[in-house]
């Protein structure tokens, strides 16, 4: 079923309206392939930003990081966060430097934040951020250790509201634009997995398996 | 002559202290090989994160909108900014899931910001981001118009403070992790520009100059 995050003050996109889009499917899609998140807070009433890993589960993201990391007790004592992400795809080269511009896939999500506190639900947060980060090799690890979780800090993240924006295509100059003999177009930047490299302390003989090998060249 | 950002409250790096890099140096090689910085403000008491495209000047980073984007009004009003890049240069599968992580070059700036007013040093800005996002390109495009000048706000932020934060190579296991019989090493994550796509708009026998075909196969 289609769905849609209600537009308000917060989430509305207020320029290039015409790349705006709301709905969860392609909200969710842009956020299952980034790996990092630009994540927002409020310190001493300035903003903060820091590049987090984080992982998706239905309308909760779950954000890691040591326990007394600054921005574990910031984003538990503000109640609120701002996570961005988002994918450069391409230069856009105008015909002017007004028109000038980049392709990209990005998505703002606002929402309330709490640490987690549980430790069925910590472990189950921490599943989550592995899973998509590294798909499979949750299975593969020894279990995490009591004092390893007491060490982690989770964050969950429910999304009160959320928006995308999508620019794709070639450049859109003014009319007259078009008849200057200059080169237009677009340069593309493409992220992409390259092949594994083996930690000269693995034990001999013990090699990656399928779910390693599965995301070498995958592009995100 | 080597120098260094004064390492102060806002931009001490208090998680794996020893990945922390304060020397202009470094910090300007990271923002020189970024296209986008994840720029973070308050509204309404609530963080915000927007990514932009930008260009740096020695210790300036200029950052540009349009004229009525509520960042550019919130940058001004507000007066201060924190600006993070980050590049993800792979996963990092270590034998346990509390020891897995990334490896990532990582900027964060903090500094005061003012709105350009006056027209002269408006174009200046406007013409170092076109520099760093697409350099060359500026000599070869029409002059900007009055009216696009006019429609465009720029924002200059005077760098304070910043760090630097760098993460390479092999998982760092616990000792007795090392016998396990699991794969482990990293997976690394390449950004890179492709082959120019032509806008079928362009004049005929009109071709990409030297300047975009060397950015090309660029790696970031």
């Amino acid at each position: 079923m289609a769905s849609e995050y209600t537009v308000g003050k917060k989430n509305k996109v207020r320029q290039l309206r015409e790349n705006a889009v709301y709905d969860t499917e392609t909200v969710h899609a842009i956020l299952n392939s980034a790996l990092i998140a630009s994540v927002g807070f409020v310190q001493d009433g300035e903003p903060v930003v820091v590049p987090m890993l984080f992982g998706r589960e239905r309308e909760t993201i779950f954000l890691h990081g040591a326990r007394k990391a600054r921005i574990i007790h910031l984003l538990k004592d503000t109640g609120t966060a701002c996570l961005n992400v988002t994918h450069v795809d391409g230069l856009v080269y105008a015909r002017s430097a007004f028109n000038s511009s980049m392709n990209y896939r990005s998505v703002t999500v606002f929402g309330s934040v709490r640490l987690i506190e549980d430790p069925d639900e910590k472990l189950h947060a921490l599943r989550v951020i592995s899973d998509c980060t590294m798909p499979g090799r949750w299975d593969e690890l020894r279990a995490p250790q009591e004092k390893e979780l007491k060490m982690t800090g989770v964050i969950a993240l429910s999304i009160e509201s959320a928006s995308a924006k999508i620019s794709t295509g070639m450049p859109e100059d003014e009319d007259e634009d078009y008849e200057i003999p200059i080169w237009a177009g677009v340069l593309p930047l493409q992220s992409a997995f390259a092949t594994v490299q083996t930690d000269d302390r693995v034990i001999a003989g013990v090699e990656p398996s399928g779910v390693i090998k599965t995301m070498e060249g995958k592009v995100l």
